[in-house]
């Protein structure tokens, strides 16, 4: 008898008590929650267990902000690259930028706290030889080399929340714009903690303090059109400050510049290998957040309610598998499932006693208006976040947004009614214990490691971008795979080699990029500590333009693990006598269909005789495996999600491990089709990862199969 | 009445007298010739007004050769890269090289003459730390750095002529292999020339000395399957000697290193960037060539005969747009005609009287076979030659190989006859006055400029690779256009600004590569100069990856000329609002199918709000026009050549130089006809360069037009 009851939040709003009664029952929910812009009456708050309440700390005060605009967040930003035609050259330095968002700060000395920037030889311009003028917000350089580039780095105010501004636009809201303060400033801080203990004193009622989130948000800049210009999930653009600034010096013991913020631009984005001085930074405000954050979360608990994270918004400097998220002291965390990989995202993180996930599609009018498909989205995002939650639960669900625009679309509240009713039956039939796994783990290798767990090769949260889907797509496979994934870094190698229970390390991504590598594939104690590791028996995967930095004739650094080179252009000189193997292949037995590689990679062929060419497309090697040593290494062009590259992902993970013959526990025949148990629980759940009905075969952990056939979309449990 | 003899060479063998006569008169032939391998009769000697006899200079007298092992020619090899699973690494470094071609040198102590390079750090290995093994080929390093990567630049005797191996195992040969011998050693120098007066005496029935070529052969490796390794029609490896690198330490005051002319391995590609080394050594080398070339004419002068050199072979310092090429004083020069850019690499060569070119098929069996279409390679071959030759005419032409394969296929003799009269019809119309151009210059622009005139993108000899056509396009488009063309190289800019009478620069190319131009677009001359000269009304053609290189947050580093920059995964945070401008625009007035970008290129997107986008694939940018002050720009993502692909890149021409106006003279309106005018001799003709009847009609210079219809791959002369 399964619990028709619990695990659900329900977002409410006042005006709607009958149909959030109805819901509460229907949904099963336990909690109601208020949203940006809503509030929670007393009738609301007495149907379900618990009450949410959401908690700006550095916004939703206007009368704070406006008394104390000296202490208003910031921004680096850098403007547009201006040619010199003349020895004169007028930067607009607003250009492209939104007036309502940002305004330049010239109440700390623009000549102390920019940068001008000669982007053609990259020297900066000495302050005597620019000048700013505000009424026209244009920097006028002198003595300009005439034909060169220029920039100006320039500190700004934050005159309206990005999130704020956002939901604002989004759902046409004709409200006052959130400012942002910031808490360096010591009396914003005061003000902060003060405000909470009043705040907790003035919500008896409230079990859990939803805090969204802590002090700075993530990148997000819009443009003088006010569509969105710039957006980094992973951006400290906005963290910084002159204060903070000046603090991080005394910390650190150096001064930053405007450009180890700003970057030339590209804002120390996750795809650059970051730099030291950034690396430094995010430590620093790290630390402080992660401070401050603590003394909220006391006082929260100090008034007898749960702290609760959202993962999202102001979280720059929360980072969950960063080195000082542990100290906060959180009891839980939210944050939204766009898929499984940003499931994992959630239900892995450590230190905390529960997770809860915001499924899609959030109840805003971008979905939830005539021909709208909020059904299909929301069966999208359950089919992939449910392969997900069998590996790694969140104990958790619930939606976003504003309850009123879902009520008139009456499908889609049925079908929500299933998602919650599955998801409570994977809880009572796991019994919480672990799902089975293979006993070796996957590592990810990339610049960024651990803090940027289930985080690589992402722009912004479950987005997608045509340059990262080819390998996004791995994580999304590896979401709902048997499988402990782990996220190292070079750095992480260079300190304390690979990990003993590593089976698999998988380098994916574009040359250049922090997901590839770039330069940290010259590294000799990287490249020696892998070629060791997969000569003796280690498992090496390679997907687009793996461990890639032109040196010394070769531009894929380990092609002698791999097995395959990229051409370049250097070496078109050499022949090239790609061939496909004619052998079955056990990474292939399950394919069916032409591959799908996505963006895919061209001009990759084979570099050393011994390679096994599995697949070529237009005369390039599109899949191949070497053995180097006792190790075995995999190349794979590309790899976007989709059940049949799951199943290509899975294959080649057991056949780089060498274990293949432990592949076939808990596996299923069916590659639309997948199987999670839980020996503990006695239990295992075959899934239908697909639209249509499928017939297919379990094999179990003892070796005896079963057949079976799911609906669409459909689940069935068994005991063991 | 035109003329049904002249201008055309034929290759001829012994034994063959009957049918070499009939085809003098059917193809009109006013010369024969042999070949490698063949001989000609007095009979034959006796049938036309001229004959051509092959001189090979450094090689065919196997007797000196034999004589003088210590005076073989040599090239500078590299291992493969081996990785170092213990401390003591064996390099076979034979591995993958043809022993009948290459024999490592243990004449000059390998210590003082060979490199052992560490290419995980890029150190060179001492001396002390590696032993040659002789017996076995092998390279022994004791100390080597575990899990690094070795590899071994040796010097290797040339056992094998490249061009002799070549036609030997195409045409299964059972002969003796030809070795090179090197006249930079005095005693060979001597002998050559010697040789050469000899064989004048000799050959008192020769009219033309056809030099097969002077002395170095482009590199031509094969491997240990007797296939082809690595092949380089501009490389230098093969000019390499001891002795002559002692010489260039003289000259050239300093000292090479073996890994000057290994590279990594890439042995100076032309598509790599040319080091100062790599261009000292081939001026170094050119110098020497060219002085004693020019004593070898000077002698074949004394005897009364011209001297003919081949474009190919041992052309090696012999560059014909370099610039010792005039002091060698030839009479003329031969080369094969790939198509029309070959034909214009031949037919624009400056310091000769006249130019002859070989055309295909070569009577070889590789086409003259069963299943054989030796029409349709002929039929291809003519129709892009004769574009070019309209443009800039070769004086005489012919054909390689064996005659005797060839008079088993009739319709291809028959063929031959047509193609012969319509070659003679162009010179008797034409009258050897110029055709129409453009008031203004075309200039490609790469790191290699003149020296590689119509020589760009090449690997092999008009052969496609895959990573070239998207690019060679241009040249071959260019080939048939009515315009002057200009390789320049960014030297030439730097030391001579912008010629006044260019109207368009190109620049097309892969990034990183010297047609792109790699690490000069970070030169502020170059840069500020272009810019300049742009803003001041030039037009500006990027295809491909033009001015890339990444630096200071630019990838296309004319990104604000261009109106188009590439996203390399840096800033994919920065929002993309490509937007497809719905005008109708002037280049593209004549697209009746969509754009054939060859490769292509992905993830380009607009960088300026006026930038007009006009192609768009799947949210990138394929087609952008820009201005920048009175100056045009134009980006195209690729340009294989096709008759829709010339007319675009016209109509590209005539817009970027701000002169539409004037594109319609001597233009013809559909795309798969053209149109030469010969002014001073009042003619002018229409082409068809389409297997199909094409209707068109023709502006002529005075605005009039005339409507016409061309048989399949048909012409039509008239008078103006």
């Amino acid at each position: 008898m399964m619990l028709k009851k619990g695990r659900v939040t329900l977002p409410a709003e006042e005006g709607l008590e009958k149909e959030i009664s109805r819901l509460v029952d229907q949904w099963g929910a336990d909690a109601v929650r208020d949203s940006d812009g809503t509030k929670l009456t007393k009738e609301i708050m007495g149907m379900t267990d618990k009450v949410y309440s959401k908690l700006f700390f550095t916004r939703g005060d206007q009368e704070w902000a406006k008394a104390n605009l000296d202490q208003l967040q910031h921004f680096y930003l850098m403007s547009e690259h201006v040619t010199a035609h003349t020895e004169k050259v007028v930067i607009p330095i607003m250009k492209g930028y939104f007036d309502q968002q940002v305004k330049p700060d010239t109440d700390h000395d623009p000549k102390e706290w920019w940068e001008v920037i000669n982007r053609t030889t990259g020297e900066v311009v000495s302050p005597e030889d620019w000048s700013y003028h505000d009424e026209t917000k244009e920097v006028t350089i002198d003595n300009a080399k005439k034909w060169h580039r220029y920039t100006v780095s320039f500190l700004a105010w934050q005159l309206w929340d990005p999130v704020h501004m956002y939901n604002h636009i989004t759902n046409n809201w004709d409200t006052e714009h959130h400012m942002t303060y910031d808490p360096h400033y010591p009396e914003t801080r005061e003000y902060i903690l003060n405000k909470l203990r009043t705040w907790l004193e003035d919500h008896p009622d409230t079990d859990v303090v939803r805090i969204t989130t802590f002090f700075y948000n993530f990148t997000l800049v819009f443009n003088d059109l006010a569509m969105e210009k710039y957006v980094d999930w992973f951006g400290y653009s906005a963290t910084v400050s002159p204060l903070a600034l000046q603090e991080f010096e005394k910390v650190k013991g150096y001064k930053l510049r405007p450009e180890d913020l700003v970057d030339q631009g590209y804002y120390n984005s996750p795809f650059r290998t970051p730099s030291k001085e950034f690396l430094d930074w995010m430590d620093f405000q790290q630390q402080f957040v992660s401070e401050l954050a603590k003394e909220c979360v006391d006082l929260i608990h100090e008034y007898g309610k749960e702290a609760m994270m959202f993962l999202g918004d102001h979280w720059a400097g929360t980072e969950p598998y960063g080195k000082y998220f542990k100290n906060i002291g959180l009891d839980a965390v939210v944050g939204s499932v766009g898929d499984g990989t940003t499931l994992r995202m959630i239900s892995d993180i450590p230190h905390v006693k529960y997770t809860e996930g915001r499924f899609l599609p959030y109840f805003f009018p971008d979905t939830f208006k005539e021909g709208g498909d909020p059904v299909g989205e929301a069966n999208q995002n359950w089919m992939q976040a449910r392969r997900a939650i069998l590996r790694s639960p969140i104990q958790r669900m619930g939606y976003g947004g504003y309850l009123s625009l879902a009520l008139d679309f009456p499908d889609f509240v049925k079908r929500v009614e299933e998602i919650t009713n599955e998801f409570r039956e994977i809880h009572d039939h796991s019994k919480e214990t672990s799902s089975y796994k293979a006993p070796f783990k996957v590592a990810i290798l990339n610049s960024w490691g651990k803090i940027r767990t289930w985080m690589s090769h992402h722009v912004h949260h479950a987005i997608w971008y045509k340059q990262c889907y080819s390998y996004y797509g791995i994580l999304e496979s590896l979401s709902g795979m048997p499988f402990d994934v782990e996220f190292m870094s070079f750095d992480d190698i260079k300190q304390n080699g690979i990990p003993e229970d590593v089976g698999v390390i998988i380098n994916a991504g574009d040359a250049g990029t922090s997901w590839s590598g770039d330069k940290a594939w010259l590294d000799e104690q990287v490249v020696s500590t892998i070629r060791e590791w997969v000569h003796q028996g280690g498992g090496f995967i390679g997907v687009g333009e793996p461990t890639a930095h032109e040196h010394q004739g070769e531009f894929f650094q380990l092609a002698d693990v791999l097995g395959v080179q990229k051409e370049i252009g250097y070496s078109l000189s050499l022949d090239k006598y790609n061939k496909q193997s004619e052998e079955a292949h056990f990474i292939l037995a399950d394919q069916y269909e032409p591959i799908d590689f996505g963006e895919s990679m061209k001009y990759v062929y084979q570099s050393n005789a011994e390679t096994k060419v599995l697949a070529m497309e237009e005369g390039d090697v599109k899949v191949a495996v070497n053995e180097f040593g006792e190790g075995r290494s995999v190349y794979i062009a590309g790899l976007p999600y989709s059940p049949e590259n799951t199943r290509l992902l899975l294959r080649t993970i057991y056949w780089a491990a060498s274990e293949e013959a432990i592949m076939q526990k808990w596996h299923t025949t069916n590659v639309q089709t997948e199987c999670a148990a839980y020996p503990e629980a006695g239990k295992f759940v075959v899934i239908n990862n697909s639209y249509e009905t499928q017939q297919t075969t379990v094999y179990k952990a003892d070796g005896s199969k079963e057949a079976l056939t799911l609906q669409p979309m459909g689940y069935k449990w068994f005991d063991i």
